[in-house]
């Protein structure tokens, strides 16, 4: 089992009035490299990570292996590493990556704001429509490649869910045992192939070219986050 | 990049009256743990196979890493493999898997048969329709639970392109240049939650479920098979 990325649910009866960075606490959880060395990260703040991997040689290099590996430990050592005066280095000196590669799966929630539904004249669903992106689509910001097969881009952003546990039949109450912690994600559509003529009316290759789904460089820990139904989020 | 599954496309103007095994020859690849040890097999005969990994132990031991790392190297070991001396395994002293799991994606093509169109009364698509399963569908041949979200599993045989080279915008001519082999999935559908009201007519709900692509046990090389167009596939 790998971690997986959820776009966000309950957005339904926000609006999406919405920034690509989620407010900055002490635990953010990255990918980056330097000197051609892929490590994990821990944020200490807007221009400083510590290299978790130097400061706990035994965890996984990338966050996905580290979660499935023991969630738990990674928060453990997170935190420890903080506290500790392993040495700063300064993002301008890294190259910053996605904060999670090659998720297990990507499931996305359609018609997940009360605006959007009113923009396409769609009415709220009354339960989630699920539609997946490839995994492959991950991408970090910054500028990307727009496939030559659209010419109606569309970007939308959207709070991400990063569950770290396997999960099935899983009762509400019991739901957030299950998330790991939260990022943002631009989630790019090929608008001109979402239709009931295109593609038997299936989302995916509107939902799933190359590049599809930039995310923000830092996963915030659940407990970061108060009111996780009242966020703004916004694309810069 | 991991590799890739694609359900067949091109069995639209073909019947489906379709063996779970493809006609057996040389360079089957497989996956099967011994003694608690996951390692990749070539197949000799029906009975016996050879520890591919055991004669090359700088192969990685799952199917998907040694195809990404370098499909040509691994076609090339399980060849001298096969003409050595390497002890032969029987099948009944291993547990067999799916010949490759975590798929980079799974991709599949819907109202692929003629005769399926006819059977739900569909047009025949003037273009493939996509749609996806996740790569945690994989599962062996053999029993599987079925989920109780659904009332009406439907089973249907597929040929499954294994694409190991990553691609895009390729020409029809330059195909076959990215696949690898083939094997045969069981394409399970929960029937009942395909509609134009179920899901927002999204088919991922319906072809996702846990353990919904069970896969036989070998992947035949693409040179085995004279005529992909021309095969007898079916289910056991
Ligand atoms: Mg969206
Ligand atoms: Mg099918």
């Amino acid at each position: 089992m790998r971690a997986v990325l959820l776009f966000k649910l309950t957005s339904l009866l926000s609006d999406s009035s919405c920034a690509y960075s989620v407010c900055r606490r002490k635990m953010h959880i990255l990918q980056f490299s330097q000197a051609g060395r892929h490590s994990i990260g821990v944020r200490v703040d807007d221009t400083n990570i510590i290299n978790l991997n130097d400061f706990s040689p035994d965890l996984p290099t990338d966050v996905c292996s580290a979660l499935c590996l023991d969630h738990k430990k990674l928060l453990t050592e997170a935190a420890r590493c903080l506290q500790s005066t392993s040495s700063r280095i300064s993002v301008d000196d890294v190259t910053l990556h996605p904060p999670i590669t090659n998720p297990g799966k990507i499931i996305g929630i359609g018609l997940n704001y009360k605006d959007h539904c009113e923009e396409v004249g769609k009415p709220l669903p009354t339960e989630p429509l699920v539609f997946s992106k490839f995994s492959s689509c991950v991408t970090g910001s910054g500028e990307i490649q727009i496939p030559s097969a659209t010419k109606g881009l569309d970007y939308e952003c959207e709070l991400v869910v990063v569950i770290s546990k396997e999960a099935r039949n899983v009762k509400e109450a019991d739901a957030m045992e299950h998330v790991f912690g939260y990022t943002v994600a631009n989630d790019l559509t090929a608008r001109d192939m979402v239709s009931a003529t295109k593609n038997g009316g299936q989302f995916l290759l509107a939902k799933s070219m190359d590049n599809f789904c930039p995310l923000f460089s830092d996963i915030v820990t659940k407990d970061e986050i108060e009111d996780v139904h009242n966020l703004n989020i916004s694309l810069k």
